[in-house]
């Protein structure tokens, strides 16, 4: 089968790799027999911003693995072990691997599993640390502990069909959205600063907007995000003014000081206010900044452990300028850090999505494109410019673009192509 | 100044009584000192559904009494122990009465305040068994521990004037309807069952799209405020039908059994499937039964420990047969029971409100009339008929639609008057 | 092998059986194919107070049923899809049947497994209406989906073996009482009313002592219960005086009206004050005048929506008058009702336990006793007086008394036998 | 009156100063009445860790300003705005200063008040940035807001007296020990680490224990204090092994990686692993280390947003070297960080103290001195050696020692003395 492989820095190749079967190769060098596994077709599946931490050659991934964590597909094949799924479901892929009955997955912690990564709690598919788990940018994928993992996609509502591009999009990106809003109590009337227009960002905004938030708040240093933003109801700061101070900026839209909530929705590779300039603890010392005394800060924003490009030996360790005084000064609580558990949110997002309660692909701008311009969609992301897209679905097997998926009841339309199309 | 005084079974008259001062005369006798009080001119001062339990002669409130506990209005005096609250002030004033330093105000626990009850915590104005404070269907009203008590309304946010009629429901029904679902974790993609579209059903209905359900589903036995709710996005279930099967009927909206949480927005004048018949526990056993194992109940709806008309020993004692059986074999939780703490929630809510995040008057349909009408209104909303309204605000300061208010920011507009001419 | 099993009102039998497979053949008629469970050789499995609502004939359980939901012992032989346990392993048996994968297993609710009982969610072993799987009171039993429900025994911990009389409570009893009490917020310095001193009431005043509770009053009738009880320095009530007001002798000893929660450790059999005479709403309601406004109760005690042997039409359905008026008056919140997941706790109490923090046996004492005398233990339980024993250990293969597991570091000492001996 | 008055560096001295009035003149020049308030004559007014930061002069507290914020005591004189407290009435002093109005207030959020601070929210006595309110070292002391602010001892509680060293533990370090436990989810069987076992850190070993916590682990560098906690049943790590791992230490007595929660109660004046050299980010760094994934981290310990005396530009702003890129990677979650809101714990801890759940002074040794004796006591604290006394209790009216509180009920008896005799 064809799928995208990791070559080095800034290099991915869409390759033929031999279709998975029920045993694993890590490439930690492990086997891993998955009887409980089930193999899937790709209907979709996504480029996530933090593919671009392996694609930067940031991390120690090695080359020749299988990029990608977010699938969304139709099960083609089910292990021995399998009860509850079925061959024909269409499924989402939540990014975790997990288990489901270690102590961390049982206490609804599915990303830090202790049984799918021999180094460290935690898995996740085409990942750098997190278990040597093939990725899933391909035409078929494996995903173990199937009755666990997986979440079926309730075909007999009406329309699923017709939103696969949002369903797309419970893998990784909605509930990475989600987890921190939902983490920092976000509720009614709530006032939220979000750093970070980017997509998880505007997942986040949007997750804010559907939990009920008064006030939004988004930051960032392009035009067209921050347009999009304005649309969907959002205050928005322009980060290109050097002189922007996040506090006061917001005190004025507010007529008080600080939100209740501030999400860090950028990590280790942010801006300096100005723009253009890697400086690695803007976004979460705007975080810092922006909320009220006693308010709470969440993080999907990514920050590594160990940063092979960091620009000191302090970077290099993950290690930050963090003003731990104002923190404590202010009282805050940081909670809604790390991955996100996808299982715990998916369910009640996916049931917002089809009950018409949110339309995040309003939010978060997909694009659909055949795999084989996998390569070609790195590169744009990773030089994202002002106007293209930030959100690429890669569709391996046509099945977006032709509606083919075998359920009859659940084809995709060609209302999925709304995405706009690929930017050159 | 004029008053709406109680004087018996269903019978309530506008009267001539002393305008109030800082020392309150409770109808229980107690005469208390509240200089940490204000005096509020009447913007809006609206009838409750429970106001109609003190009408219908089912409680031991005293003839004389004036009754309501819904003000809006501005300050005009203020006692020599306020600090925060200034003469000028637009407010809103909760229902509870509270001191704000005992046990429960400090816990957030403001409907259960054991300082200004002397028969038992928890105090209300014009209200039986609530403390014995004066109501506040007047011209003006006395608010004691006003600092703790009020929530100034922040008229430098534009539109304060055009929202009076929806700020008016903070009083008490937006966050009645609010406190049950936030209690029983209404969030993203929830399922809810609601029993009753009266006011307090259709203000839980809209909290619970506010914070995101993906499926609210709704149960009354008048054509026309189901079809409100089904325009406003909700399922509708037609009590009428004596047949019906409240968990079936779910089932086939949702195609699995029973909802995440059931709030019963009716209480003890319930009446049976088929109508018109009273009937005191339907609404809470369809509440049950609409549950799914695990779920939760919440209960606005009032029961009360005394029901001087019930049918029987038990019922005048407010007994009632609870399937408690099932209750315990799903594994039901039961929170958000009895009235509301209103200065947890009112803050969040006037955020939602003055940002548009929600538009509370497309769901309580209010209708502004004069004090003097207090009569008739409390006799249409008695004996409630199709087609008439069931949310009055009564003007008695000629306030609401002259928009005599007398801060220059925040005068009433005539677009408060939207609300429906009174059905005659 | 041996094995208890129910023959019809009040008669329980040890009888042959057959060895339980892979291949579960559920008393539903049902076969269930278990590769994902384990054979486990028992070292103890108790009688639970719910096993006498089989006992007594007052459900539909059928006659050659296997009673029993409590087993603690050692794994003999794993099924083909067990990943994670190993023979040889010392496990705790949760009484939950549950699959681990289902949206309820998955958000900590095992009580309300949605796959392992066709009729309703919620799965024991050798219980009415739990989905017909056999009990565990034999020399071995069949665990299903067993890398979810076992907790393995950390044996490297020392002193296993001297405690295995208080881990034999983990599969039920301790977490059953715990439940409530944590749902409830039992925190430093609550105080607690605990209705029933039985063994579940005393597991729970155990479980609110662990959790910091400064005032435990617990109601029963007998005297050496409650001297038990006083000795472990709760406060007591002597229910046996037809007179008693709970709620005043509580404020006798609060020096203030109420309880933080009360928790109804007793259920349907409940007898009125004085004393021996069944009257199913006493404990409830006194937990109802137990709490303060604004209180919280819990509900581990058993209430069935059939009772076969009920007294009135009511009754037979599990429906009973219950103060819903004065629960809306209080603002009362029911939570922690219904069957404990007890998976969910099992791993912290298992700790306290080993580390010593509390040493259950105290407060639960145990009677080990051989398979054989299990009918005995049944009617001594049933025809409970005072002195007798109430919390009855079967050790079905002699290794409670003779140190005999397999495991060489975890042999079960002879202090396992401090429990008093078998009153006769 | 006498009081102990701030004269710059590690100076203290005792003077004569006006006695307090309702009129409160702050140290940042402003003026309050305080009709409120309450005027109190010390029992026990105590010196705390933190005071030390002044002591040290890295604040900007203005010389002349009179130290402390831990007072007990009884109350002389009630403003005319006060409806609850009364004269003659003991109560314990919540270190925080605050409105009880506010909306921080009502959400018990007491330590971030926006009322009673010109500056920032958060107001406390005789501290820097927190407001300019004269400290509580002294005879004499002005609450104000006291029906919101003051615990009443409930002295109709038998052992009052006896306890009054433990009672002296509620206005600031019992709380503030607490609070990162309960807000970390301590509870029945937690495994939890502690840096510093200071007075602060044994406190929340003290409040870990109550909470039902199965291991405790505490780290600092002094043999007694290790020694005084292995006694109360913790484990310890010495910290003078400059090589040691706290990760595999940890390991080694759990026998799994990492603690569920870890809790910071040193702060930026930490000292490196192997002893007496300040290293700021030691203790928050371990803590860090420590947890497992998905665990959580408290921070009782103060960090202050501007250290005079930081040893570079970052340190001088409170901003430390954190590795972010680990807490992400282990997904832990940051909350009890800053100053605890007294008010919401201390009602809880009273009753732990009073009905002998829990002898804090069992934890935190606390010796009796004359008032006179400050100076030598801030010496000795701030030189602190192996052996010496580490919690003062100031004695300003010599009520302590001579059990003359002028309630009969409550007199302090001589028991007060057990604490170890001042080291010379």
């Amino acid at each position: 089968m064809r799928a995208v492989v990791f070559r080095g820095k800034q290099k991915v190749v869409v390759e033929d790799v031999p279709t998975p079967t029920f045993t694993a190769k890590l490439w930690t060098g492990e086997t891993r027999q998955c009887d409980h596994g089930v193999i899937i077709k790709a209907i979709g599946t996504n480029i996530c911003g933090s593919d671009l931490h392996m694609y930067h050659g940031r991390t120690d991934l090695p080359t020749g693995t299988i990029l990608g964590h977010e699938l969304t597909g139709q099960i083609v094949s089910v292990g021995p072990q399998v009860e509850f799924m079925k061959v024909g479901d269409i499924v989402s892929v939540p990014f975790n691997v997990a288990c489901g009955t270690c102590k961390n997955c049982r206490q609804m912690l599915s990303n830090t599993c202790t049984s799918v990564n021999s180094i460290q709690p935690g898995g996740a598919y085409g990942y750098a640390q997190m278990g040597g788990w093939q990725g899933l940018q391909s035409q078929y994928g494996l995903v173990p502990y199937a009755d666990f993992n997986l979440l079926r996609i309730p075909t007999e509502i009406p329309g699923v069909a017709d939103k696969m591009d949002q369903i797309s999009l419970l893998t990784d990106i909605f509930p990475t959205g989600f987890h921190p809003a939902f983490m920092c109590g976000v509720n009614a009337g709530s006032t939220v600063y979000i750093a970070g227009a980017g997509p998880v960002g505007r997942a986040c905004a949007a997750a804010c907007s559907l939990l009920g938030a008064a006030v939004i708040i988004i930051g960032d240093y392009y035009p067209s995000r921050l347009a999009l933003m304005k649309r969907q109801g959002c205050f928005t700061l322009d980060l290109n003014d050097k002189t922007i101070n996040v506090e006061d900026a917001i005190e004025k839209i507010l007529g008080e000081k600080g939100v209740d909530v501030a999400i860090d929705c950028v990590g280790y590779e942010a801006w300096a206010h100005g723009g253009n300039k890697e400086a690695p603890e803007t976004a979460i010392q705007d975080c810092i900044k922006a909320c009220k005394f006693g308010g709470k800060i969440g993080i999907p924003g990514v920050y590594m452990p160990v940063d092979l490009k960091g620009k000191d030996k302090d970077l290099k360790q993950g290690i930050l300028d963090i003003p731990l005084g104002m923190i404590f000064n202010k009282g805050l609580q940081i909670v809604g850090v790390g991955q996100c558990p996808v299982g715990t949110y998916n369910r009640r997002l996916i049931s917002a999505i089809l009950y018409g309660k949110i339309n995040i692909s309003d939010w978060v701008k997909t694009t659909v494109i055949p795999l084989e311009d996998a390569p070609k969609a790195y590169s744009i992301f990773d030089n994202w410019q002002e106007g293209s897209n930030d959100k690429f679905i890669l569709d391996p097997n046509g099945m977006m673009s032709t509606g083919g998926t075998s359920s009859s009841s659940s084809k995709a339309s060609t209302s999925f192509l709304r995405g706009d199309a690929l930017v050159e």
